[in-house]
């Protein structure tokens, strides 16, 4: 298995991270996001608020200096479970040519271990329902698919 | 259908939203939050952590000033989808002897006008497969069931 190496994103990030998620997105997707244009108003002033969130990151995987993933981390702090926080995971995704080596496990079990050393009590993310190969993966990593996850598309 | 008055929580409300998640749980799930217990330095830890940020609050909902159902909001900045947010509700929960009132309804709908009216893209929630009947109540709200999801309990 290869070794990753997991580090927190920067801002000139954004395009990469851009370009991992849109080949990353379930198929028949629209695709509204563009890496080419990461210096966009929308994306610097999303990338502010990330900043300026100590709950909310991103975080780039490489191999050998390559970036190869991106995940997205937020922590939610809440009162349920006696105060220990959630760590919620957004975008995961792993570029298209370097899938089946593991690499989603590692970024995967890297989340876990920071969740773990910080007092969460647990790790939540919802997957696609079209994506049946993602939820066998998560749950040969211990995950439960115990929720239906809903979403109200805001845009239509 | 009864006019719910929505506001934000207070520390004082702890013990409130407590009493109103243990009786909104799902059958079964084991119970590890007191509300006598408010005082307790984990939930006053955890809220400190949730006054200090601005992505991260309880409303309390109340009818005749009477607290009947709480929600917890999160807005989760991101990239994708042009940097437009999530609105992810946790957490939401009407007092047993109050439900089939459309308070729910009106919660939810409160939540979704906010987020709209944010620049939010999306307002999303997972709600457990045990709980059909509350899968019902968000696709009659708009909400789509595309997604599976997934938890990993850190306690176990």
């Amino acid at each position: 298995m290869s070794q990753l190496s997991i580090r927190p994103a920067q801002r000139e990030d954004i395009a990469t991270i851009l370009e991992l998620s849109i080949g990353g997105n379930a198929k028949g997707r629209k695709i509204v996001d563009d890496p080419t244009d990461a210096d966009a108003p929308e994306y610097q002033r999303a990338w502010d608020q990330i900043e300026k969130d100590e709950t909310n990151f991103y975080v780039i995987a490489e191999l050998e200096g390559k970036p190869v993933g991106c995940m997205q981390v937020n922590i939610l702090h809440g009162l349920a479970g006696r105060g220990k926080p959630r760590v919620q995971l957004e975008g995961v995704h792993v570029r298209a040519d370097y899938r089946g080596q593991g690499l989603g496990s590692q970024m995967i079990q890297w989340a876990s271990e920071q969740a773990m050393n910080s007092g969460a009590r647990m790790v939540q993310l919802t997957s696609s329902k079209v994506r049946p190969e993602a939820h066998k993966f998560y749950e040969k990593l211990g995950f439960e698919n115990s929720h239906e996850g809903f979403k109200l598309d805001l845009t239509k």
